[in-house]
């Protein structure tokens, strides 16, 4: 069997098997379900007893009071002096780095007059209060912590929240040592939906937050979806997927590398490789092969090309381009000369890398933009994780004495249009009389 | 029994009074749900067939074909001729204001350079389908047309498609002819659950769109939480609600009017003053039972009042706007003198009318901004519908060699703190050799 398989993009049935190749639906089970709004029933009515109580089964733990389950900022700071000095030094690299990236994306609030003296504008606020999901254990990464705490930070939120599972009681020092760098304000050791519920509702303990972000597993993706509307989420992640365009120039192996970067993520995760030079996808395939030999986790990396990754042959970097915007990818890597030249063909993609030195691995990890990234397609209509999504926007309307006259007169008729008589009287109040 | 109840902010059992008074929460019914899942899984199975079927049981209609759900656009140019002179001239009116203030929100791509010749920014790009779903029947009304199809016509969306049941064949040729001054693209008299499915699913009639906006039913509701995540969609509206803070010298009866105006929406819709000056409080009582006489919809209006409906009494116009940002209500009066001494202390709020001349109403028709708003408290994590809804990003990363050396060690080193060698060999392959 081939280490991953091959389509040509002239083939008559190749729209039907890119459909294949992409098909992937998050599982809705009744049964999660149930087991989750139960969940957030009793942390509602209960409060920190039942995220005690749900904490103790699910994670092993011997939590007693919600003291317990707090970590204090001294102890964030002994963690951050615990770990190896070569680590923290990148972590601090690459905190610096994403705080100054995302420095560029705080919007401003804006105001216009007009001619009668009319005012108009927005005013641009952070929120409050908001939650971090960490998920614990083996998928603990202290990269999330800061892709997800910085931009919170730099959007002027008061309090970030942090809440990561510690089962059996333990609790990654890098992640810690990340919350520490990123300046999360709070941080408790809990995790799955009670979090979420805990979060979204509020404790004695745990205070209400204005919206959650990060990821975790189906209970936690199924709490976030219903909690939506009570406050705010980000979107819920699929598996972590790349497509990468190559005119054929760049070594092999580096191509191969990135997508074996994606496919030691999970099984489940998605790497594919679009080019119009043949002889390249073959050499790509080989040292796939080759390399795929001598990773950690390669049998992790290996399902997921055979399962789920493709070489794709096309006729021009064009058609390579319409492919990507029909995937929408969440990373897309353009390693070809004057990547520039394409990037106004890009419609849909979470992050570009342009140019062969731009490995995906430095947008994971420290390259400055958020590597949380629209999955599945989600790009058609998803950004990246951003300042802008710890802002939020209020509408200014001043009007003067005239424009109240002027605007009263069109919306005392398009009221009136509508069957709403107090709208009416409510404009036609400000209209000059006479 | 009184028309509207009044509380004071100084007394002991404030705080639970403001929190009853403010209780609502939208009914998620296993029953609803059911039946819209069932709906979603016909129309994924059988397309255009099932939207016929569900359209001609729930709307009474006699369509044959999906012919005959579509409108073309010299239907919608007819009902623009044929409408009466003065709507048409206002709705004109209203939506040149519209994109006017619009034009503002356009986000622009950007982009820096780092000493080493490293690139990072962010490209912005319009979604390219974007359905909007506009209620039926007794609800329709042309200004929601406006408000959600001209700021995605303004973000370069390439098709806005609406949608908008015809119970009975019945159509208005307001909300038609405010979809032609739209620009409105494709439309399709279709509702409910089903018209919600087919936008996000597609069907050969209806191709499937990025984002779901627009305020519907419990069923569209129910529909656009299910298929959140296949689509983006927009917040899910609660009831409409005002928040006026007066000083006490605003005539009684132009602050009273504006309160009957978000009453006359509907019983659960939710007005409230808040005003340090106890004589006008009453004042405004009265004005409000008078004025409620007079009203074609008072039996609406006196229910929300009597049971959503409050006067505080607070000892500062500061106090006021703390009561203010608590509640995050959808629309924010602020009827003093020097309005603007107040807004730096406005944290929640989805539009924020400022002076006495500022009546709600134009907000809702014609001063320019969105009427489309965070309800129920989401103002604390939402903004008003603006062109930003219809844009995305896409982080870009560009890395000099020099630049790809210097972030691969970092990445590197983090990459094998998480476990993840091929992250860590895909960045040493571009780092600098010896």
């Amino acid at each position: 069997m081939p280490v991953i398989r091959q389509l040509d993009s002239l083939a008559p049935d190749f729209d039907a098997q890119l459909e294949m190749l992409l098909a992937w639906e998050s599982v809705a089970d009744r049964r999660v379900e149930e087991t989750v709004n139960e969940i957030i029933r009793q942390v509602r009515q209960r409060g920190d007893a039942a995220v005690i109580d749900y904490t103790n089964r699910f994670d092993r733990r011997q939590l007693q009071a919600a003291a317990d389950f707090t970590l204090s900022a001294s102890e964030l700071q002994a963690a951050l002096e615990r770990i190896e000095p070569e680590a923290r030094d990148a972590l601090q690299a690459a905190a610096e780095r994403v705080r100054t990236y995302h420095n560029h994306q705080r919007q401003e609030s804006w105001q216009y007059r007009e001619a009668d003296g009319t005012v108009l504008g927005q005013q641009i606020t952070a929120m409050q209060r908001v939650g971090i999901y960490v998920p614990g254990g083996k998928a603990s990464y202290p990269s999330s912590v800061l892709m997800n705490a910085i931009p919170a930070k730099v959007a002027g939120v008061d309090e970030v929240v942090m809440v990561v599972p510690a089962p059996d009681n333990q609790i990654s020092d890098l992640v810690l040592a990340a919350a520490a760098i990123a300046g999360v304000d709070q941080l408790f050791t809990i995790g799955g939906a009670q979090a979420v519920a805990a979060l979204a509702y509020g404790t004695d303990a745990v205070q209400k937050v204005d919206k959650i972000v990060g990821p975790g597993n189906i209970f936690v993706a199924s709490a976030k979806r219903a909690v939506f509307g009570q406050v705010a989420i980000d979107m819920i992640a699929g598996p972590s997927e790349i497509l990468v365009i190559c005119d054929g120039a760049t070594d092999p192996d580096w191509i191969a590398m990135d997508l074996l970067s994606q496919a030691e993520h999970d099984e489940q995760a998605q790497s594919i490789l679009v080019s119009p030079d043949g002889a390249f996808l073959e050499a790509v395939a080989l040292s796939l092969e080759k390399l795929l030999a001598e990773l950690p986790r390669r049998d992790i990396a290996a399902t997921s090309l055979a399962e789920r990754g493709a070489l794709i042959a096309v006729d021009s970097i064009e058609s390579a381009i319409a492919i990507a915007n029909r995937i929408a990818p969440e990373h897309l890597e353009v390693s070809v000369d004057e990547p520039e030249r394409y990037l106004p063909m890009i419609r849909n993609a979470g992050a570009i890398f342009m140019g062969r030195y731009t490995a995906e691995a430095l947008g994971d990890y420290c390259a400055g933009p958020n590597h949380v990234l629209p999955t599945s397609g989600t790009a058609r209509f998803s950004s990246p994780l951003g300042v802008y999504d710890f802002q939020k926007r209020s509408s200014i309307i001043h009007c003067s004495p005239q424009g109240a006259d002027k605007l009263g007169r069109v919306a005392a008729t398009l009221a009136r249009g509508e069957g709403l008589e107090a709208h009416a009287r409510s404009a036609e109040y400000r209209v000059e009389k006479g």
